[in-house]
């Protein structure tokens, strides 16, 4: 018995797939074999077909991931523990899923950023929410506003490089390396973050 | 008249198409048209086809990119100079380009890392001799030999991760903001680099 609608398991199917291969390498009928959906169904739900899922794909899993990330985050006593927990994890999920579960929209964003405008700019949308989280956490924790974006943006670029490097050379080295100095680059703009309680 | 040989054709075809729109879109057809080279021209130098040519693509690009990148680094008067201009080379070859001339080898390290381990380990190769060059400079600054490996994947995933978020959201902003940290994160490990002169 399917217990999850059609269109969810389409969309489920396409962030494992996008996920580990990303855009192009998947085809539609692996799409549908993986979500054991019919070809009619992919366009009754998604009419304008596989860039139309794509495009929700990129939208779930992007704000799944930040939902991750910021429960991760917050469930740390200050901001510093709580970036270095997120990279942490990020290591650990490395280490347990053969290098493979990484940032669920990176190699699309990649993929499509010179050659799709619709999905660049769904992938826009993810990485402008995912800056203005961690901006709004860090301005929470005593950095400047200004410091508080350069800091966001350095964050999420050491994350997303260090996913590319640990990937590639199957190694965790650059995620816990970019771990201590995501950290000590939080702790240095919110010197008294943590100090609170 | 063509000064060019075929070989060299269809490598310069791959690494401009490989850093616009990764390996998986990138047809042989493709390759071709642009190389004007036929298709046994490709089996003759490349037996193995697209994945042959596809290493050797990832080999060259990653070779000819750290070179750059270490012209630029070495003909400032600090290393933390060295690697702000990195940075701000980069953001602006993103301007100058449309956001297409990025990391050359950033999209296939994502495609094929999960998918194909002969390419996988092509790139690991010229992340690790990266990783390696940038590991030294650091440590002629004035860095520590562990400080300076940590450092190294930081500003290397730095970069990368710049890269893609720059792609996306077609602004210099997340590469402008790298290139400030990066420069910090470097006078920091090495404050004594710069005043030898």
């Amino acid at each position: 018995m399917q217990t999850v609608g059609t269109k969810e398991r389409l969309v489920n199917a396409g962030v494992g797939l996008f996920t580990r291969q990303g855009l192009a390498s998947t085809g539609i009928k692996q799409i549908l074999d993986e979500a054991d959906a019919r070809f009619s169904s992919l366009y009754h739900y998604f009419p304008g077909g596989k860039d139309e899922l794509a495009a929700a794909v990129i939208a779930r899993s992007g704000a799944d991931y930040q939902r991750l990330v910021e429960s991760v985050w917050d469930s740390q006593p200050d901001a510093a523990t709580g970036v270095r927990e997120v990279f942490e994890g990020a290591a650990d999920v490395l280490e347990g899923t053969d290098y493979a579960d990484a940032c669920p929209i990176a190699t699309v964003a990649l993929e499509v950023a010179s050659t799709n405008e619709e999905l660049r700019l769904a992938t826009a949308d993810v990485f402008d929410a995912w800056v203005d989280s961690a901006t709004a956490r860090l301005v929470v924790a005593g950095a400047s506003a200004g410091d508080a974006r350069t800091l966001a943006h350095a964050v999420i670029a050491l994350l997303e490089g260090a996913f590319m490097l640990c990937r590639a050379t199957r190694s965790t080295d650059p995620m816990r390396d970019a771990a201590r100095v995501a950290a000590n680059l939080v702790r240095q703009a919110a010197p008294a973050d943590g100090a609170r309680g």
